[in-house]
């Protein structure tokens, strides 16, 4: 029934223990990166070491002071909110007034050649203005923070599902992210300013809940009780729903989108601060926003993308059969992706291309415009502010142009909210495809960019294709009236096709209904949701899917494969493990954490292991982390007589290594040094989970995952250390078209 | 610090391991059930019991049959959705037709008799109407199921947590329920219809879900696969969302709900199918109800109650300071339930009780109605149904009567969205202190009925009072107009108290945003709601709690209380355990399972237990159901002979006898067959969860949270059992006001 398609080669390295015979790494064998587990990732230590220290912390801390550190959980999170709210307040800003000028000036300039002729001026400017921004965003994000590139969604959801991305939560990185999609946006890209504010709230909470800036050396001693993986992951996801709640104006949907993606056990505290920072952070980007537009008190500005409210009668559950598109822009994006990885990868290059893509798209834009001859009147009530007369009649402007010429969010709302016959659908046909093959190429630049934008705008263009068109077959029948607004079928369009990209249901469902504040609606946009993710998964992953792939993250999903059941921990661990004795030798500690090939993380501590190496009896779990402090700080037997100089470790010096903890390499142990002993009792966590070694995979996995592990022992029925698991070991079996298959682990 | 202020006493029953000392339980040391926890209550089987029969069955299935699985689950999910807005609808045409009746016959009553005179006759016939509807569904609950008594909230809280409340899930139940919450919303009563919606739908999915009922001894040999409790509390957290859901319009606030009160691990696929039965279940009542209001295809009714559209600017985030109103409303009525629980225990005071509030009601309404002479216009676009003129001048009406003269749920929209001036604060200020009484006086009577909604009119009540007072206040000033809608501060109002009442802050936020249709306001409730719950929290429970608690059922919070940290798995366990050998007399089982005074429920089974009873090593866990059900098929080793004869025991015969395992009494074992052995090791569970001794109890309590166990065998370093974990166990401990405090555990 299940069989493993490929067999597993092994170069055991990062979390997992094991010594099985390196390989041949993905790249090498021709396979590229497909079927390969990067080992170069680590996981989060979600689950706390309770050692001896942690304990006695915890018992000293009275009822009061457990009050306190939730007191000021909550603080952290509001100031996550607040922090957040202000970064997308600043971002649509300084987009709006950035778009503002190079809009104005552009349509100065056609305004002044219209009527002379010598366009081909007015195309150049508005070519050299969207590349300039381009550029600008692109250098720094090439040059300074590739890490910044993207939307980030794909790493916070790997940071969420437990894994250690470098470099994601930095500062740096929030700068330039921040920095990068103002540049795009107003350098006219098909992207959206709306996912790097999910990344920008990750980086606000890791850092706000840290009270320091590594970059800055700066170091406010204030949280230090939080500088751990668990904290900080918990932390990070209300980050991530502030983001989300910023920027659509959707605090459930914020707390929904953490959940889906990062939630393992649900905590009923945690989740009412994510939602506080949720709730702050929108109201927040409101209030400063609705000051601006020197509205104040009206906080009519919810969310940097505000699709306008729907009436609540919608008649039509529309039906919806695609998905198809979302997946074709998945696949064509996938083949891309692997292009410029193996081709861009130099910073320049990258820059190039993104300089490049801006040009075709002013050129494109500036074409579709030209070319088209689609006049509507100008209303009263005109929305439009950039409104292009261009070759129309007085009193007449050009339909492509507000599609084209304006930020892609208010062209979105034009296409939810425009009346009834304000696009042909000849105009809207062509926008269409000429937006989707510009997004397509444009999401994986090197620049900071959302897809959210892109993806509704397509949908909601050929969902108000669908809608006209279907007006027009059914115009002569009795219910045309209620089959009359394009507008809806723009918004579930534009739902299809964001959902047939990303695949997440029930959040982005959420998120929808709160950005168009109309319960309504709910229901017909979840089902084209769960269509388009089946129609959609039936021929690739969802977008952020396949970059995590990409990268071979060993990414754990929500439960392990159904047909597992067959395997055992047995088969699934890792084996021989390298253990510690209680009291160890320095030498050996040393050399193991030193042993590039087998760069574990984690080790066993057993009570003695015979020379023979017959497995000892568990007796706790020590980390790398902790060990490199402990060598760091000579916490040696030998020197027990002068341990009175010695001040005791504390658990405020594992806190301060956190979280660069340095490399084995920088601590220098000397010769006489290496023959001491180190007691590791106190520091060891004594209670580490274990399964015995006839566990199911699914069962395994369920532990796993349900308490963020990052080791689990596996003993024999004698309490024998026989095995470890890691993410890495469970990660690898996903279910491909054929059954169970099994990634290879390799350095990509 | 700490410090324990009760020591425990013990007799150790129900899923409890432990042989303690009997002591006198709680009721008789005079202490009543306060700090109690009753024994009588089982804990659900979470954790599937991997042994070889479920392992067999999970490998032989291929993909494709899980995908079929998946998909019945969907469908069951639907069903689940659909019958419980079907049974919502019947709910509301039901009452509203009743009410209907009533009202028009006591409206015309009183228009004969105003001017006459002799309005006595007037008040006798509406107490009449009241208690005749009363009786008849006090009746109902009180003779033929007094489970249905109550909103059932806390019961399916319980239920939701891993706690098998004895027949809450039944059909019977449900029948009583949705015939009684009729009878007391027809019958004048303070008290709402949602909260028995939410019992409802869970009711509807455990039937649903198992393709039987036991009650009309009907199987439809479908969703066999379905009959164990790890899938039927799935599901029945989505019939509680569906209930949700139907009640107030709030798809999300229904999955918010269900997994606020319910969940323990976050499954991704299991939350989108609640969502999608939540959506269903809005969707069909929306359909019902318009295709009844005679507009079908309007959907403009999404759930049982609608407050009505707010615009969307709210300006003032309104200081609340109270939750003290709540909490006072629980302090009352914990007394009362005190007091009921004592003395009025026969159903027939009980019927004679709840036809006294009935008639009470009536009064008091009458009464305030007679006295009030606060006459208001009768505007043209008035939408009180049965707007009363009595002692006014025509034209007029009396505003007294649009509070109490009308089903509960108008009444709080009239105080929503009257234009100001409709209530004058005497007024306001006399019924919400003779409602307060009321309601109080309500909630717990012996009839199924809902707090939601008597809440939400108090608070809504004593908001508008408010917001009129502080209008009167700020009059003189410029800011008065933005301060001067009533309508929104009887909104906060209404949040605050039903906020101090049941505390649920997440999903009672997203509720009532959903339910007013407005996101703008979220984050004013959620503000109001916090401070409510932490003011009220400082008195006394949520209401739900404080039931919960007076039913001394073992229930588990999130998380272990944060002073606890210097407890082990050793002090917490009960022990010694009684374990079974893998190959075990019949004989002994047979005893050890008939043993009343140790009624334990979960045994591990061990290697081979030495004659001194020095523990084993631990190699399997096996349930008292599956003994009993291995007893029942007399699967004995001795038989082997002859086993050709018999077919293999399968899951299948497990999933026949459940939910309702024979007691053990029914089974009768002959001399001869308890001298034979019984194989355990097919049956048992070999991989139970384990931890060691020195776990403490914070680590013990996040691994039984997460993942739903029922027994957690504590075993020391060599793998042997040395103690038994159950629920009761980790519910006892709980944060006194001083301290850590332990739970009696006794039958109460």
């Amino acid at each position: 029934m299940a069989n493993i398609s490929k067999k597993v080669s092994w170069s055991g390295r990062g979390d997992d223990r094991g010594e099985r015979t390196p390989l041949l790494n993905g790249a090498e064998d021709g396979k590229y990166n497909r079927h390969v587990l990067n080992f170069v990732f680590q996981s989060l230590d979600y689950d706390n070491s309770e050692n001896q220290l942690f304990l006695e912390e915890e018992r000293r801390m009275s009822h009061m002071g457990f009050r306190c550190l939730e007191t000021r959980r909550w603080v952290i999170c509001g100031l996550i909110g607040f922090l957040t709210g202000l970064i997308a307040c600043l971002i649509d800003i300084a987009v709006e007034k950035l778009a503002g000028y190079k809009y104005s000036a552009v349509k100065q300039n056609i305004e002044k050649f219209t009527e002379f002729g010598g366009l081909s001026i007015s195309l150049i400017l508005w070519a050299v203005l969207n590349s300039a921004f381009v550029m600008v965003g692109a250098i720094a994000v090439a040059f300074f923070e590739p890490f910044a590139a993207g939307s980030g969604i794909p790493q916070i959801k790997c940071y969420l599902n437990g894994v250690k991305i470098p470099r994601v939560v930095r500062l740096k990185t929030l700068a330039i992210k921040v920095f990068g999609v103002i540049c795009s946006v107003a350098g006219g890209l098909a992207v959206g300013k709306e996912g790097p504010m999910i990344h920008s709230g990750a980086v606000v909470a890791a850092g706000v809940s840290q009270g320091r800036s590594t970059s800055l050396k700066k170091d406010f001693k204030i949280f230090e009780y939080f500088r751990r993986d668990t904290e900080k992951r918990d932390f990070v996801s209300a980050g991530a729903a502030a983001g989300v709640s910023a920027a659509f104006g959707a605090p459930v949907g914020g707390v929904l989108f953490s959940l889906e993606e990062g939630a393992s056990f649900w905590n009923q505290m945690l989740t009412w601060r994510i939602f506080f920072a949720s709730m702050i952070s929108t109201f927040t980007l409101n209030f400063f926003l609705s000051i601006y537009h020197g509205k104040p008190g009206e906080l009519s500005s919810p969310g940097l993308i505000n699709f306008g409210r729907f009436d609540s009668d919608v008649s039509s559950v529309s039906i919806s059969f695609r998905g198809v598109l979302g997946a074709l822009f998945n696949v064509i994006n996938y083949w891309l992706t692997i292009f410029r990885i193996r081709y861009i990868h130099r910073p320049c290059l990258q820059v190039m291309e993104a300089m490049l893509v801006a040009a075709v798209t002013a050129t494109v834009s500036f074409a579709m415009i030209y070319f088209s001859n689609d006049c509507q009147p100008l209303g009263q009530d005109n929305t439009e502010e950039y409104s292009l007369q261009l070759f129309c009649a007085d009193g007449e402007y050009n339909s492509m142009a507000t599609a084209f010429f304006n930020t892609p969010e208010r062209s979105v709302r034009s296409l939810f909210h425009n009346p009834p016959g304000s696009y042909n659908p000849l105009t809207l046909g062509v926008f269409t495809l000429a937006y989707f093959v510009l997004a397509v190429w444009t999401y994986g630049l090197t620049v900071s960019a959302g897809v959210f934008i892109p993806s509704l705008l397509i949908g909601a263009a050929w969902g108000r294709l669908f809608g006209i068109l279907l007006s027009t077959i059914t115009s002569s029948q009795s219910v045309s009236a209620i089959w009359a607004d394009p507008g809806k079928y723009a918004l579930i369009g534009a739902a299809a096709q964001l959902g047939g990209i990303v695949r997440m249901t029930l959040s982005l469902t959420v998120i929808l209904v709160e950005a168009t504040g109309s319960v309504t609606y709910g229901f017909p946009i979840m089902l084209v949701l769960m269509t388009a993710k089946i129609v959609g998964d039936y021929f690739i992953e969802g977008l952020y899917d396949v970059h995590i792939k990409l990268q071979s993250v060993p990414f754990l999903h929500w439960e392990a494969p159904p047909t597992s059941h067959w395997l055992t921990a047995r088969e699934v661990m890792s084996s021989p493990v390298t253990c510690f004795n209680r009291v160890e030798k320095v030498g050996r500690i040393v050399d193991v954490l030193s042993n590039t090939s087998t760069n574990h993380n984690g080790f066993p501590v057993v009570a003695h292991t015979t020379e023979n190496d017959e497995p000892g009896k568990i007796c706790g779990l020590i980390l790398r982390s902790q060990l490199i402090v402990l060598l760091k700080h000579k916490v040696f037997v030998e020197r027990a007589s002068s341990r009175l100089s010695h001040r005791k470790l504390q658990l405020k010096d594992f806190r301060d290594a956190y979280p660069r903890f340095p490399p084995i390499q920088s601590i220098h142990v000397s010769q006489d040094e290496r023959e001491c002993m180190m007691d590791l009792t106190e520091f060891m966590n004594p209670t580490p989970y274990t399964v015995p070694q006839e566990t199911s995979l699914p069962r395994v996995f369920k532990l796993f995952r349900a308490l963020g592990l990052r080791h689990l022992v596996v003993v024999d029925n004698e309490n024998r250390v026989v095995g470890l698991v890691t993410r890495k070991d469970l990660a690898r079996y996903h279910l491909g078209k054929d059954g169970l298959e099994e990634l290879h682990l390799a350095q990509t």
